[in-house]
Formats: C-alpha cells, structure tokens, sequence
C-alpha cells in the first residue's frame, strides 16, 4: 500500500455534491435520456443487436420463474457461489431490459430477487468457507460481496421507479444497508486500503449510494469512511495508477481493477457531472485503459506480470465495459475498436452503441496497433517501471518485457530484473503466471493454490538472477514493498536498436545488480536481443540465472549428464523444490547454446562462459502432489563469484515447415562472443556472426550521462551505451 | 508385405501399351491440349491466379542463375539434401511455367539443370549418409530418389520439345538412366515391394519411361522389374488399399503414397487413356483419397494410426495434387472443396482451374462433412480395420477412433485393439504418434528417432492392453505381420447409439482379448463412452490398461501416493522405461476416477474396480537424453488376474469459462456403476447416474449372431448387445 501526494486532487465537497445529485432514475449505468437513446437505435446495427439479443434471450429464460437466492455455503466454484454470481449479473441485465423495453416483466424479475435478498442479508454472518482476512458475506471473500453490491445497486437503480417507496426502503435497508454496514465498519480497514479490493468496495458503496440517493454513502465511497479523503475512490484514482496508467499489480489486475474505476465514474459523471471524473488526473482512467490493453500479447492475452492467469485476455466483460464507457466519455479510437471486434459484444449504452454503428461502417483497423512503450510504476511515477519493447511486424511483433517495478502489493513477484520474450504471439522466454485455476472448485475452490507463492511469485521462477538460492527481499512482502528497482536509461525512438537498462540494489542485502537489453532489429534478419546482467558483490556468492521457456529442446552445444532413471529437485526451498533437475553439465570458456523450436521457429540462447559455469536443464513439476503445476521447462546458467557478468544473445531464426518437410536457418549463426573489457567501468563485447556481420557492444557501467564522452579499446562514443555493426554505428 | 489375389487386374499388354504410348509431349503432369486450357484460364479465377503467382515469383528469381547441383554429402535437413529436394521442384514449375507461357527462360533452367544432373549422376555411388537398407545416391535413402525421379522426368517431358534430340539422349542416359538402373537393378527387390516406397519408386521410373518414350521403363513400372505382373503398380493399386481405400500404413502415409498414385496414374492417363486406370478397381484412387480425408481430426489432421506426426495435414503439398489430379479424374465433390479452400492453393491443371472456378462461385460448404465410417484393411479387406464412430455437431465431432488393423508394415505399432478420443477438435485420449522432427537435422538428420521403436511403436505407448509388461506379439515385426485383430459387430447407422465391437487372440499366445466401444449420444448431454475390455486366459497375469491423456488433472477420486522428491521409470523395457512413476494408487472395490480439463471442457474417465487394482500417474520423460520426447501425462490401470474385465466409461462433461470464472457440470454424472453378471456368456451392467438417469447394458460375449435371443438378469433382447436408458431400449 501507499499513501502518497496526490497533487490532482479534486475539489469535493459534500454540498458540492449534495446539489449535484440528480433526482431522477436511473443515473448509475445510465440516464433517462441515454436508455432512450440506446432503446432507439441498438436495432440499427449488427453487433448492438446482437448484444441485445444476447442479453435478452438470458434473461426471458428466467422471467416469470421464482428464482433461488440460496443461503450462501460454497466456495468459488460451488453452487451457492456461482448462483448469487449469476444472480446478480441476471439482476443488471434484466434491469437494462426493462428500461429499454419499458416490459415490467423485467422490472418485476428484479423487485422480487431484491426483496429475497432483503430477506436473506440481514441473517448473513461471516460466509462458511471464509478463509480470507477480508471475508464476504454473500460469498467466501469480500470482494465477491463488493461485486454483488456493483450490479444490484445498478439494477435497483435500473427499476426504481418501478418499484413503490416501501419496497424500496425494504431493500435498501435490508439487501444494502448490511453490507454496507459490513464493508465499511466491520471490513473498514480494507474499504480503506489503496488496494484494487478497495475500488470495488467503494464502487459498490458509491453505487448503492447514488442509486439510493444515501448521501453518507456516496461521501464515504469519494472520501474513505472518515470522509476525510485519505481513502476512497478520489484517492483510489490518485494514487493506485502511475502517471503513465500502470497500476502497481499489473495489467492482468488492471483490467480487474478497471471495472470498479469506469462503473463508478461512469455512474458520477451521470449524477454528478460537475465532478468532471473522467478528466480527472489527466484522464487518468484513459491512460489505464491503453496502458493495460498495450501490456498484451498478439491477441489480447495480458503479460503475466505479478499474479496472472493467462487465460485472461481483453475480450473479458470488464474490458467490454471498459472500452463502452470509455468511448461514450473519451471518443472514438482505432484500438478500441479493434479489440471491441475482438470482443464481438458491447454494452448497451451510448458508447456501445457508436462502437457497433463504427463496425457497421467496416473502417476496423487489421490490427492492434502496439508500439514500444514504457510504463513508470508508484503514483508519483518514480517506482521504477516496465518497459516493453517491440520490434518486427506491428501486426505481429516480437515483444521484449524488462520489469523494474515496485513489488506489486499482495500479488506481487519477487522478480526484480525479469524478462519475458514474445515473438509472433508465441511465448518463448516465459513466466509462469499465477497457481491457479479460477472458478474450478476442485483447485481449493478456484482460489490461488499454495504453490502460487511457494512457487510462481518465487525469484526463481522468473527470468532473472537468484542470489544463493534466496528469493529477493528474503521472500518477504513487507520488505519488498519498501523499495523497487530503477531504470537507468532507455532508448525506444530507433526501431534497428532499443535499449533499457535498470538497476536493483536492494533485492539482495549489499548486492547491485543490473541488467541492459538491446533489442537489434537488423537488414534481412529477424530480432535479435543482447542481455548483460552485471553483478557486484563483495564476496563470493552462487548466481543463477533461469531462462525459463517454451518450445522443444533441439539442440545442446554442451555435454551433459542426463538424469535419465532418477530424477531428484534441483533444491529445497524458494521454489527450487519445484524443479526437477533433468540434466547439468560443468562448462568452461565457451559459449553455452541451447536451440529451441517453438511452432515454426527456432530460437537459441548463447550465454558466455568465462572460466567456468554449471548448467542446469530442469522441468516443473517436483514436489507437486496434486498436479497443480505445469511442467514447463528451464535453463539455469549457474556462475560462483563475487562479480559476474552474465552476457547472453537469444536470436531468432530460421524456419521449419514440416509439411514440406524443410527448415531454413536452424543453426545459430553466431561464430564467437569475445568480451574485450568487463570492469566497473565498461564492458565491450564483440559478437561476430558466420554470416560475416560482427557486431561491437560498448556499455559504460558507471556512468549513464547522456552527453558523456567514453573512449576505450579504440572505440569512442558518447553516452552510456554504442553499438556498431561492421565497424559503423548503429 | 502381402501378394493376394487380384481380381480387379488390369489386361495390360505390351503391345497394347506401345500403340497407345502417344507421340506428342508433354504428356506426364498435362497434355497440350490441358496446358492450353490452363494457360487461358488460370488468371479468371483468385486461387489459380494467385497459384500461379506463387510458383513463378518463386522460380523467376532463378531465373538466368547457375544453380547448384551439389555433390551429395548431407543427410536429410542438411544443404545438399534439401538443394535438391528444392532443385526437383524448382525443375517441374519452371517446366509447367514454359508450358503455360512459352517463355523459353524456363526452359533454360530445366536443361542446364538436368545437363547438370547427367554430368553428376554417372558419378554418384550410394549416399555417404546412407543408414537404410534401401540407400540412395542423390539422397540418403532411395526413397528420395524416387522423389527426384518424378519431378525430374516430368520436368523433363515439360521441356522435351524445346530441347535438342542429342540433349534429350544426354538427359536420358546421364541424368536418368543410372537411377533407374539403380532402382531397378541394384535395388531390384525394394523396387519390387509391396510397400509405399515401391509406389514412388514406380512412378519415377514409369514417368521417365513416359516422358522418355521408354517402354521398357514404363513396362517395369506397371508389372514389376521381371514384368510379370506380381509387383509394379497395377499389383500396387490392387494390394496396398482395401477394399475400403484403406491403406495399411495408416493416413499419415495414406497421404505420402497418394501423391505417386496420382501422379503416375495421371501420367499414364494422358498417356494410355485406355487403360482407364482412374477407373481402376471401383475407383480405388478416389476411394483411398475420401477414406484418408474422413481419417483426419477437425482441422485436417490425420489420425496418428502407426507411425505419424501431428504437424502433417490435409493441406500438405500431396493432398494438393491428389485433390487436384481426382477433381479432373473424377469430378465435383463439396468435401475436397472444403479442403481445397483450406489449402488455399491449387495445382495448375484442369482440375485445379476447375477448383479455382468452384470456390470463387462461393459454394463453398461450411465445414468438411466426417461422418462414421469404417475401414476394412487388407487387400481382400479381410484383414481387421479400423471404425471411427462421430457424434456431436458434425462440424466439430466427437471422433473414437478404434483400431483393430493388420500390423501395418514397418510403419505399424504393437497397437491392437487401441483407441482414441477426440473432443471439439482436441485430442483427448492421445497416441504419440512417431518421434521424430521431419526436416530438422540437429535430430538425427529429421530420421526417425530410436524413441521411435523403443517407445512410441511399444504397446504402452497405446490406450489398449499390455500383458506382462511385454509388446504385442513380443514387439516383433515378422510376427505381428502375420496376424490381424478382427472386428465382431458394429452398428454406425443409430446417432444415439453407436457400437463397435473386435477382437484378437494373437497379440498374446493364449490370451483372448476383445474390446466392445459404445458411443451414447443421450438427450441434452454431450457423448459419452462406454469401453468393455475384456481379456481372458488361463493362468494369472498384469494386465496394464492406460489411458494416455491430454489435459491438466483436475481431481482424483483415490488417494495415491505421489513421488515429489524422487522420480523412477515404471519399467525397464518395452517402453516402460520411457514412464516417469509419478504417482501411484492401490485401490479396491471403487469407481476410481479422474477428471481432466481440456480447453473449456471437462473428461472423467471412470474404472469399475472389483477386488483390487494398482492405479498408476505416469508421464513420459524418462531414459530421453537428448530431449527427444514430449512430455505427457497417462492413467495407468493395472490389474492382476486370469480373466479381466476393464469396465470404463469416458464422460465429456461441462464447460470451464476462466474469463467469466465459471464452471458448469465439473463433476462426473456417475453415481454408481454395477457389474450384474461378467462371465464367458455375458456382461451385464447398470450405471446409476447423479442426475436421475440409469443406463443398462447387456453384452453376449460368445454369440455374435444378430438374430439371437438372449435372457439374463431379467432382460430379454436380440443380438450380441442391447442398452436400455430408463428401462427402455435405445
């Protein structure tokens, strides 16, 4: 968590916003006027049709029957916790339905499911299967409850004036006021959190409140419940983005942490225009939504950076909602569109609408239009960050991940320094994401499975040096959350060379480490990324360095000893236990090559070997009892010393067509890597290929001053960094 | 290898093959009459046009170059293998290019490429490279030489007018004569197999003698180096397809020999058009073309019957020509339609134009049309077969596979009585397919590799019984190739329904096995598989039965020890050494389950254990030091007895939707499942279902007579199997 200066701070007064509250219904999805809009056109083009169709076809399956709102006992997965799921998402669609039809089947649907929760709420305690510190009600976790209070705050709202005054103090005081009362006093603590379970929580207090027309309810969602705006959703939209829209907790929790954001904005900016919400902080909310949807591979599916599943991609309904909204308050862009398409669904609002009548007229873009882009981390932007580099095809780009954030609150990696790569939407160098199989309630309830931090949030598990087999910070959040790494320099702006350097020198006690990425986009070749980590200690310690990937093995440059009908974990702990050790080998001068194959692609790692290094082959799946793991391959580069550098080339090449049974460049075209200096100062490498082409690094280590002059082994140049290719530079 | 009776032999004579031998050239791939057709229509419709543009922009950029004709040093994926495998196909469309534009810089190429080849061939003995006992010379193995012999003769007849009488005999006794010779000589046996290679080896030869006007070539090609009609093509199209169009080596090499047939066949009828050889026994070509289509999953796929690899579809270059060749031989047909339109490319000839004409008409079907189908093998079709039952939506079945073939040539697997499942186009209950990496050359030259035979051929590779740890018939070729499985009864034709049943008492000496498959496509539920193994002998064995799966384990309903921290093979031999013993489980009296997820869809296979069972997780990994094999998961079940029944049943079940976090039917339906009588005469079974629902099930085990009627347990029917749902008969 962080509390930090929020120099965008709105202005919010409670008479300000005591005039401000509308007195007409609805105002939280929609207004009056909006559903008139919407219920006039949504006819006119395919995908808002559709949509509605969609919707419609739902929910008259349900009406007229008496629907089950049970005592709440099962975990995610379960009957009781997928029902009150269903219901109130059936609650809000069925709500929309009515406003856009004026059928008060609908509103009748809603009305009796809102009263049978106002019969259950009241009787609720702590749910059977709470498990967390922030237990739900309705549900195992609080969150779910926060959910629940968005969609049947919006659906009572939706048919308020269907409904007579008594039934609706019935419901507010029976189905909200409890869980009101339960998140903002016995749950105050984490309604108060700068955290993304806050901005629901505030969305569904904010919401109910508008719907309610609850005052006290819609200052405490603004303000924090001592309204004193430490907390809450002004402070929730200062201070959990960055400048850039990089929320702390990466993209995959972007695009949870989104939905709250764009619900309650879009349900203030309807009740309260004069809050101007959505150009608050720069239009902080737009810069969140572009930032999430670049942090994406080919197709949609979000960079597993912190706790990620991978199957999220942005056709999700948060995103959905997301991109309605925001085209309804920000206009019209390409990007959205594309992915709407994607998403082949909008909501029925105003902007779902435009976004449907724009496919209509068939000017879709042919692609995402991704782009290098580099997001600074901390609400002041001064967190480190993650850059994203990206280079070949921009329907199909290679894309190159450097991660030097802060930790990421609760669901954050000890993974200071990580890389991932991409290349054509495939991933090569990977991450493992999160432990977990969401909404399968034989995985611990569809719950984050023990090995997620045993695991997967372990250094180990990503693609950057473990220091004597601890993970950063010891493992520990509560240190984590006190530093972060930096970024050094970066160059984005040549697409035949990007650079990002970054530097930690706290994930270790007296350790420094540094790590600078070029990603080479030569003639006639396919991208090429040169890696140095670099780093110092005073005494001697074990390094290793993963390269965790996807793809088949082809071929070892080096000798190794298989361990072929035994097989024992690589270590005990800090997730090492999870790695069986298939294969190592001692190596001494030499470039260590490991060639892969993945779809039609190879792809090999050259790591130099100055005196000696051990290698590690490994395989997931160690120590795994109930086959929660995939069991995904590794190299670890393993080097003993005090100071070490490690200097790695992955290239891409070749192709293989196994129908036609052919494949071009399969070999590594690398000749030799000859490091010409490697001190405090520099270090220059020369890397020549059997093409012919050679290729001269030279990186300063000391000083990162743009406008420095640096001369060393008969090169000069100025800056920390220069490239040359045949002697020119690049 | 088998030489049965043909009844459908062709009257061929030599005489009557010289009169029709017809003056004019070309004449192998297109006359000039088709050649004339082509070139005015090629550009009228998208796919020709850009077929056309495909093949010249490649062969243009030869154009006025000296091509290299390497001496041959590599194995397969090496420089001098894949030049000229690239130089065979760089002649043949520089040939059909002089053809279709009379550009005589076409022809150039071709002469001074095949005056190359008649300089270097005399030269040549057998293939530095060469491990087969079958050695080429231009390649390691004959068989790409036989390759290089089709595309080079027919190239040869594309330019034999443009060339000088004195280059036409420079060509003939340089470049051709010593390959013929070779194969016909010192390879005088292989040339004479019953056997795929000879197919090839028949078409170089007899394209060249069609091309060269050498009737003794072409007469060798036909009936054998001794021409006496035993061997050669006719005995080839009358022996290596059954009745059904099945060929023994399965689809994979379906697809390999289809494109000689075509080939030599499309050549002859230009050639001899009295021969009528299209018209050959019932059609016999168009025949094996529809059974190999019907024989691939969703998406194109074949079947990995034997030894296969998964990366091969119906889009390969070979079903190119084999669609485009049968398009003019036979005419119109939506499902090569289908399939042409996925391969978005089209061979040059009428056919093709023809195919081009039909696709840009828009009359394209939405999906290929599988259906059930069963395939006899053997020449007689007498020789066992394989069934596929489908169910589900027909443009993505559920497809069983079910094989119960001879043994399939040197390509067969120890797989008797085997089965396989796919589900929505996914693999589910797998088969390995065949190790190797085609056209990779760090892996062994893209050769089959030794897990080839020592795992991926081994019975435990297969979903089908192994007894005592030992292959079918003890992992010997020369036995396996003397027996067949044979099938009892089947019925495809009632969708809810589907059964098959096949048996053999060979694979084991003493032991009787039979497996019956019933395919249910129930009323609102997705198919469901009920699978009676039953093996019967006289004295105490292991009977292993696995389940090769792929999916991520969601739950089993037995507790099993897992090995965490140490890993050993199950076994030492016949593949089982290959098994990493991951987990294992004594369980006794019990439905033992395990549920899998696979995509959005949930699988539980269910074992009925009686008495005890030694339930085994296995994944494949182990004895692989140079990272040869995939690693994949499979359920072992392991019964000791004399007499065994494996009572199985394989529910598809649910969906799993991680963007939206639900999960739907996750559970297995089963209840209970009770074995009422198992003995010689019958099995008899009731499966109690969750939702309400009771299947019963009678099967005779010694009487296989449709007509007979049977009483037991208070049921009465007809025929060897009835199923009742609810007390009525389905």
């Amino acid at each position: 968590m962080r509390k930090e200066f929020k120099k965008y701070s709105l202005v919010v007064c409670s008479m300000a916003i005591s005039f401000c509250l509308l007195a007409q219904h609805p105002r939280t999805f929609f207004t009056p006027e909006e559903a008139r809009h919407v219920s006039q056109n949504y006819n006119k083009y395919p995908l808002s049709r559709q949509s509605y169709n969609d919707i419609k076809a739902e929910v008259d399956s349900w009406l007229h029957k008496d629907i089950d709102v049970p005592v709440p006992k099962d975990p995610a997965g379960g009957y009781t916790h997928d029902k009150h799921k269903y219901n109130y998402t059936l609650m809000f669609n069925a709500g929309v339905l009515y406003q856009l039809t004026g059928d008060s089947s609908y509103a009748v649907l809603v009305r009796n499911m809102l009263l049978k929760y106002a019969a259950l709420n009241p009787t609720l305690k702590n749910h059977p299967e709470a498990t967390s510190s922030s237990p739900g009600r309705i549900f195992w976790q609080a969150l779910n409850d926060a959910n629940w209070m968005v969609y049947a705050g919006m659906a009572y709202d939706l048919v308020h004036n269907f409904i007579t005054p008594q039934q609706r103090k019935h419901i507010s005081e029976g189905a909200f006021k409890p869980e009101v009362d339960f998140v903002t006093q016995e749950l105050e603590s984490w309604f108060n959190l700068i955290h993304n379970h806050a901005v629901w929580a505030c969305a569904g207090v904010g919401i109910i409140g508008i719907a309610t027309d609850n005052q006290h309810y819609v200052d405490m969602a603004l303000k924090g419940s001592d309204k004193k705006g430490h907390s809450g959703f002004i402070a929730l939209m200062d201070s959990l983005f960055s400048p850039d829209g990089y929320y702390t907790e990466g993209p995959y929790y972007t695009r949870y942490a989104i939905l709250p954001y764009m619900l309650l904005a879009n349900a203030l900016d309807n009740s309260q225009p004069n809050l101007k919400v959505f150009a608050h902080r720069n239009s902080i909310l737009q810069q969140a939504l572009n930032t999430c949807l670049q942090q994406t591979n080919v197709g949609g599916g979000f960079f597993p950076l912190n706790d990620a599943l991978k199957e999220k991609d942005y056709t999700t309904n948060e995103l959905v909602t997301a991109i309605s909204i925001s085209w309804k308050a920000f206009g019209p862009n390409n990007n959205w569109l594309y992915v709407a398409k994607q998403q082949d669904r909008v909501m029925l609002n105003k902007g779902g609408i435009a976004i449907a009548a724009a496919l209509q007229s068939g000017k879709v873009p042919q692609y995402f239009a991704y782009k290098s882009i580099e997001s600074a981390d901390g609400a002041n932007g001064k967190q480190g960050g993650v850059s994203i580099l990206r280079a070949g095809p921009p329907e199909k780009p290679t894309s190159l991940l450097f991660k030097y954030t802060s930790h990421g609150l609760s669901h954050g990696h000890y993974d200071k320094l990580g890389i991932m790569l991409y290349d054509q939407g495939n991933e090569i160098l990977t991450n493992y994401g999160s432990v977990r199989f969401i909404g399968v309630e034989q995985k611990y309830g569809g719950r984050y499975l023990p090995e997620n931090k045993s695991y997967a949030s372990q250094t180990i598990a990503h693609n950057t040096l473990v220091v004597d087999e601890q993970s950063h910070f010891g493992g520990k959040e509560s240190e984590a959350e006190k530093y972060h790494a930096y970024k050094q320099y970066s160059q984005l702006g040549n697409p035949i060379v990007q650079v990002v350097s970054a530097a930690d020198t706290n994930a270790y006690k007296g350790i420094a480490m540094q790590r600078t990425l070029y990603l080479l986009q030569l003639e006639n070749r396919k991208p090429m990324l040169l890696d140095l980590f670099k780093v110092n200690a005073s005494a001697q310690h074990q390094y290793d360095l993963p390269f965790h990937y996807s793809g088949q093995l082809i071929k070892a440059s080096f000798n190794y000893q298989a361990n072929t009908t035994r097989q024992q974990p690589l270590g005990q702990r800090n997730g090492y236990e999870y790695l069986w050790n298939e294969a190592s080998a001692t190596v001494r001068d030499t470039i260590a090559q490991l060639t892969l194959l993945n779809n039609s692609t190879y792809y090999t790692i050259s790591t130099l070997v100055q005196d000696s290094a051990t290698l590690f082959l490994t395989r997931l799946g160690a120590n795994d009892p109930n086959f929660n793991l995939r069991h995904e391959p590794a190299l670890i580069v393993r080097k003993k010393a005090a100071n070490a550098l490690f200097l790695n080339v992955m290239e891409i090449h070749g192709r293989f067509d196994p129908k036609n049974e052919f494949s071009t460049n399969a070999y590594s075209d690398i000749q030799t890597i000859t490091l010409l200096r490697n001190d405090a100062a520099y270090c220059i490498a020369t890397i020549q290929l059997k093409s012919g082409d050679e290729i001269k690094l030279a990186q300063c280590n000391n000083n990162i001053v743009s406008a420095q002059q640096h001369s060393s082994n008969g090169l000069t140049w100025t800056g920390p960094w220069c490239l040359w290719l045949n002697g020119k530079k690049i």
